[in-house]
């Protein structure tokens, strides 16, 4: 299973997991707990998300049928995600499920971009790295629910109206940050100069972007980037926060290529799964 | 494989696999190469006494025998260190390795000292922490050697030339914080707070351990509390540092009872067998 559109969808899937993950890292550690909680939320929706592309994922790796949950490929440690049983000698294929693919796969199959793997920091760069990619989300699926492609367009119109929301509430937070005190916004600014050269990569399409892109069913990134910075620069300006000179865009993420943080996030979060392979609640 | 002498191995494993994992951490983020290379070996040592002691454990745990790599138990993603397959309906007993006693037990089978599994911090901590611990050790692996077990009087014997070595490294260190500047004295003081109530757990005898030492196998470590708090009197006046007085103590990890970070450690530590079962170089 090594079609364009499974590509796409775990990307897809994999952005909103990692990104979902890094918030969920702050539950119970946020700075009031009413922000505690809904940054909680918000972990919570892009966690939904990403199983909703998973789903689809799985559906589309095991042509056509769901994932069963507790297969036997899984109890038994596999380790790829599901995706390479003839290399180990295995008689039969086992199932690609929403879990494999969230829990058995390494960072090298994974095709998040780099922003999102980024360590949470303070308060301030966990705020500006939300705004900037629920800028790109709202965009995004706003597009998304145009695809040919009537799984992934289903997916965007019910993420769009969650994102909405995460991008209400990130602006927000970066204006009363970077508006607010001197701490706070050299806090922002920090934030700023260690994110900027990682948003360039959500809109520099990896190959399976193009190739569906020609065919209707993914969104052309490449022109989001223009309507992205007039969003960014409109929140920037009541911030009192001024966007980096063009410098040198991270990428790699895509398709493979990450920086050191993924393997530590995966670690952590593909522990259980790892530990006790096909375990339920 | 129950018995007394197993768990205690096992607990003179954990301790040195934990912070020799912890040391390992610091591998490229020393404050000069020099230090960086030195705590990097200090790391070495211990998770070379830990092999020893697993080695030791493996073989009491097989009946005497060596376990050997690459079982067929390993392969299928076993998660317990081979100690629960009747359980899991296995019909062969599998092995147990080294290998499989430091990455496949999860966090309530580990038996290190919680003072071994607290984080890193800053320079001073890792440095007050080792301190501690050598001292500990020093004086430990001293009687060890006079123990009715010739297996472990034979690792100890070996183990106390490095750890003399380790010991006066520490004390060196803490001398040069403690009667440094300010901020080093300041961020001694920080670790010594942070520290102290870790430290009577080294010599507060768990079950397996009062058990073998009536029999002169286990070191007798409540007597051990004299001599260590004279050196560390010793070191600390010279550092220019006061003892806290006698608070609270932190117990339970002889017994698999561990601070949050264990579960966080062996995540990373683990990742590597745990996603490809029975590994090899």
């Amino acid at each position: 299973m090594s079609s364009p559109i499974y590509y796409y969808t775990l990307h897809l899937a994999d952005n909103a997991l990692v990104l979902g993950h890094r918030n969920s890292e702050w539950t119970g550690h946020g700075p009031i707990l009413e922000q505690d909680i809904a940054l909680s939320n918000i972990a919570l929706d892009l966690i939904g998300q990403a199983r909703n592309f998973y789903q689809y994922a799985a559906r589309l790796a095991n042509g056509g049928r769901d994932g069963a949950r507790s297969e036997r490929g899984r109890e038994e440690g596999r380790h790829d995600g599901g995706r390479r049983d003839e290399e180990r000698g295995e008689g039969a294929r086992a199932e690609v499920t929403e879990d494999t693919l969230a829990y058995l796969r390494d960072a090298w199959d994974f095709r998040n971009c780099l922003l999102l793997e980024q360590t949470n920091g303070d308060w301030a760069k966990t705020i500006l790295r939300q705004f900037f990619f629920s800028a790109y989300q709202f965009y995004f699926y706003e597009r998304l629910q145009q695809s040919q492609d009537r799984e992934l367009a289903a997916i965007a119109e019910k993420s769009h109206k969650e994102v909405t929301y995460h991008l209400r509430w990130s602006s927000e937070w970066v204006i009363r940050l970077g508006d607010g005190t001197d701490e706070s916004h050299a806090r922002m600014k920090g934030a700023l100069d260690q994110l900027w050269p990682f948003t360039g990569e959500l809109f520099i399409p990896a190959d399976y972007e193009q190739a569906l892109s020609l065919k209707g069913i993914a969104v052309e990134i490449a022109g989001l980037r223009g309507i992205w910075e007039e969003r960014v620069n409109d929140v920037f300006q009541q911030a009192q926060l001024i966007k980096p000179a063009a410098s040198w865009e991270q990428t790699g993420g895509k398709t493979g290529r990450h920086t050191e943080h993924l393997g530590y996030l995966l670690a952590e979060m593909q522990f259980l799964q790892r530990a006790y392979p096909g375990c339920e609640w």
